[in-house]
């Protein structure tokens, strides 16, 4: 694969590697910027992330022949519309949002005629930094990213895409946008919710000072989810309600569920449930290991 | 403070760290390991963590002027009888147990007269490993060490146990053994709770494979402190259960409070409450940084 001119809509964290990591890689020839904050992309170009700076989008999505999205997702029906409007008819588009049933209803309303070219995507990255200075090679090295392409996608766009994420190093799936969705309201919204909530909870008390001062190293790595983005993870938490509410009754009851056996004193219970889970996570770390 | 024989029931982490510790400042002439174990005692002895080897209590604590409990909270019983009944008048008695109610209800049960001797105490140090192998002189560096006298303590016996956690390197505080296991409820025990009680619940499903395969560094974090050891965990939840139960109460009604909030699709709401807690971590991070 052999990109001539790259579209970045959005140069952060996600955008940023994404290019970064195929100009490492001699994928693409020329990457184009875009976004609204002009110092962010001028950092970028220092940075040597993009080539070119476009600050509106008209301009900067006309020519190229792969346009990746990775603004807030709140911005994409804007940004799908100007796609819409300028691309090229062969160009490809893909994005990097964390929720994918909105970002594709989204699509169906605003990318008209560019629908078939677009392969929705979320690449599994960390990402508590923001900016072009997040931006990192490595990012997406042995990471998943999970596609979610439509009945209408064709098929040359899939794996146009599938390949420029395997050249940015990532180990690539595909699902449907209602399996993605399910999947992580499970493994990734319910543990940012769990995790925002203890922290809330805890310093809403009179006597929080006191409880934080005896917190300890089990509690900040519990908790470190807590410091992502509460604008983003809002956002995330909102776009999949349906399915994370689900998440959050299930969980309701699994606490409910042990609070009983507690309340019992079944030591035995509450060891054999610690040693399942316990165990299952070791089984997870040690495939986990295997698969980077 | 000069300890002339040093007495360590159980050599391992915790124990074993203590004897350590109190080397490396020269502040010990002897230690004598205590243990259930010979291969783990001859281990600790090739280590140089202990200098003698006792199999049995009685003659172990003969002639210590201070004893380290650090086995598991479930042999308190027997060795604070043996103690009783053979550790010398004027020794000091310390412990390791993660709960203090417990501890102080077996001590008054079981140590007889030399309960005025004893100060309890929780050394805040992670324990994912055991053994004399796990032992380590700078464990306590810059950690709490939380003491909970009790009306009967000596005042010489709680100067001297402070001293002792001091020169091992600790930051030590006093409060009741009550308000230890409120405050250890909130911050350590219900974290533990939760993170087996998401591993668990995934691990039920049929999908679980699937779901895990998705599961990221941040799952990971969230979930690390599921790889405590059970058998340790369910003793400390059984243990402090009044207490951690209102913890769970009060948990479940945070998130049915978050879900109803959600379900209204109240993003503003969501956003608020999630900065909220990141605020929080943030300055406990810094304040806790400040600390150390």
């Amino acid at each position: 694969m052999k990109i001539q001119r790259l579209a970045i809509v959005g140069v952060g964290l996600i955008g940023g590697s994404c290019a970064l990591a195929l100009r490492a890689v001699g994928a693409v020839d020329r990457v184009i910027g875009i976004g609204r904050s002009e110092a962010n992309l001028r950092r970028a170009k220092d940075l040597n992330i993009i080539d070119d700076i476009a600050t509106n989008l008209t301009q900067g999505v006309a020519n190229a022949d792969v346009i990746v999205v990775a603004t807030p997702v709140g911005q994409f029906p804007s940004v799908f519309t100007a796609i819409a409007q300028n691309s090229r008819a062969d160009a490809l588009i893909t994005d990097g949002g964390s929720t994918k049933r909105d970002v594709v209803s989204a699509a169906r309303t605003h990318l008209a005629t560019k629908l078939s070219r677009f392969v929705p995507a979320h690449p599994i990255a960390g990402a508590e930094k923001t900016g072009a200075d997040a931006a990192r090679t490595e990012l997406y090295r042995g990471k998943n990213v999970v596609l979610t392409p439509l009945p209408e996608t064709d098929a040359d766009a899939l794996s146009g895409i599938d390949e420029m994420w395997r050249l940015c190093g990532a180990r690539v799936s595909h699902m449907t946008p209602e399996e993605h969705d399910g999947i992580f309201a499970a493994v990734s919204h319910l543990p940012h919710v769990l995790a925002y909530a203890l922290v809330d909870m805890i310093a809403a008390r009179p006597q929080q000072q006191r409880l934080f001062d005896y917190a300890a190293g089990g509690f900040r790595d519990f908790t470190r989810i807590a410091s992502s983005s509460p604008e983003m993870w809002s956002d995330i938490c909102v776009a999949n309600r349906d399915r994370l509410i689900e998440e959050m009754d299930q969980y309701i009851a699994e606490i409910q569920g042990m609070r009983d056996i507690l309340a019992k004193g079944d030591a035995h219970a509450i060891e054999a449930l610690f040693a399942r889970a316990r165990t299952a996570r070791e089984e997870w770390l040690q495939r986990r290991e295997g698969l980077v």
